[in-house]
């Protein structure tokens, strides 16, 4: 009684010859991903799979937690020094000091995020841990190697890669930030001029909330195991707070990787932005081919690029 | 131990005086979300909570589907007819004979779509349901009243909203089509030219992914209740099918709401488009202030919106 069905939405196939053109008809900078290659254009899957050794980059260890539920769940984390340090610098810090052991998942909103703690507000900080970091909300451009994207976006003059991570910038100011995509990793806080210190943390579940970008600390995003937070219950109270105690979802522990054993330490890779396998990656999720597709997009929106990350091989 | 962090996060509150101008700073016509108003502007959970009943459309119960789960759960989905006629008819016959009593939930991608239906392609049809729709993948633009959304798009030369549905739209061409945003709900499909009947349905459970627009017959979205869907647990087989039938998600039923008694049908309403409400609620969604945002993006994109809706009082 089960169709297959849909079955070939995300199937990889060749991009047919015979795309049609792009349906964006606004002008667009000339730039990699224009005009829609007729020919030879690769499937978004299969760039991933044929692509060198030098088009990834490996997770630090030291910018990789991995988190365990009580449950069994295993969900890692890479961190984003480079986005924000100070506020990074804490969470190893917190990780180093068991502050997440026996914390608890007590809020899952839908369409929005899920967020964990222990208290950061009201209890005794582990040593090491800066109880007012500085509003790591953005950074300087200047520095950063920028892949650009070459699309419109709704809240950023500019978007683009640094790194594998998406981020909007300005060239006018000379700013640039972490954004809030599906998987990513922002520092809960409170009202203004608090910045939070990284021990209460959230990730986003749902379409990409934008408009929190420039307002809070983005510190990473989550590599694996995400589906373990995205199918909890979501919360009855007001903004998905879990009503019961007893139904929060108890961590066991946080650890940094770099302090696991070498037998327990997962590693990842991430495709490095700055590839052209990357671009290539890019140009097939913006004119989607094969079989399935018949008007492939011409464009894609900086979130559902997706940045390719696996297990390392 | 438990920390208030992060409750401000989408508090409801007065947009401050103090708002900075919009870091987006690319060439936007003159529109009415344009300048940012420095005071009185409004918080959008306090314009739905505000806007005068005229702002509110009924939600038609023969649009209206109301699915069962065997455990109990409700979820509500609207159609939308003016999108694709031929398919929601057909959800109608296939609710009508009784089509999803026992069918399952049996795909759960993360990221991507929970999909649900009872062999659509294997079995014989019911009376009434059309075998080949055509493809109702956009229509003419010509009919529909468009309240333009005057942000940039990556997918669609113009984007807005037509009686509360996001939509896309192409003065070019004369064609508008209903997105695939968060809970929105399409049609299954084998490879082209087969356009699905609408017995295999899905809906959205993560960032947009708005490179299916125009590729598939969108027919509605979710009006409550969507926490039960996309809280299953994700499916382990490739694109999220669910592996072992004996974890498929069982389906009580679906009915029309129209077809029940009055007395248990539930009755909604939508923010319409056209109100005045709804444009000073999309200037509040792409600037959002109170005491938790420092620095309103002064955009926002179709699939943030979420356009309001409601029980009806």
């Amino acid at each position: 009684m089960r169709s297959t069905r849909f079955a070939a939405l995300t199937a990889g196939a060749a991009l047919a010859a015979s795309c049609a053109p792009s349906v964006v008809s606004t002008a667009q900078p000339a730039a990699d991903w224009r005009p829609v290659p007729a020919v030879g254009a690769v499937e978004p899957s299969d760039t991933v799979k044929n692509a060198p050794a030098s088009a990834w980059r490996d997770v630090d260890p030291n910018n990789l937690l991995i988190m365990e539920l009580k449950n069994g769940a295993k969900i890692a984390i890479e961190l984003a020094p480079q986005f924000a340090p100070v506020h990074v610098a804490n969470i190893r810090a917190f990780a180093r000091a068991g502050w997440w052991n026996n914390a608890t998942i007590y809020r899952v909103q839908d369409n929005y995020v899920v967020q964990w703690g222990n208290g950061d507000a009201e209890n005794p900080l582990p040593p090491g841990v800066v109880k007012t970091p500085p509003a790591e909300y953005d950074r300087p451009l200047a520095g950063l190697q920028v892949r650009p994207l070459y699309y419109p976006d709704a809240y950023a003059p500019k978007v683009g890669h640094v790194d594998g991570w998406p981020v909007g910038y300005d060239p006018a100011s000379g700013r640039a930030w972490l954004t809030h995509c599906y998987a990513h990793v922002g520092v809960g806080r409170d009202l203004a001029p608090d910045t939070g210190t990284g021990g209460e943390l959230y990730a986003v579940i749902g379409h990409a909330p934008r408009h929190l970008d420039l307002n809070i600390a983005t510190v990473g995003r989550v590599l694996e195991g995400f589906d373990k937070l995205t199918s909890i219950q979501r919360g009855t109270e007001a903004l998905g707070f879990i009503k019961d105690p007893a139904n929060h979802v108890p961590i066991a522990r946080i650890r940094v990787a770099a302090d696991m054993p070498a037998a327990e330490r997962p590693a990842f890779e991430v495709m490095r932005s700055d590839s052209e396998a990357f671009s290539a990656y890019v140009l097939g999720r913006a004119n989607r081919g094969g079989t399935f597709f018949n008007r492939p997009a011409g464009g894609v929106d900086l979130c559902n690029v997706n940045v390719p990350v696996r297990r390392k091989p």
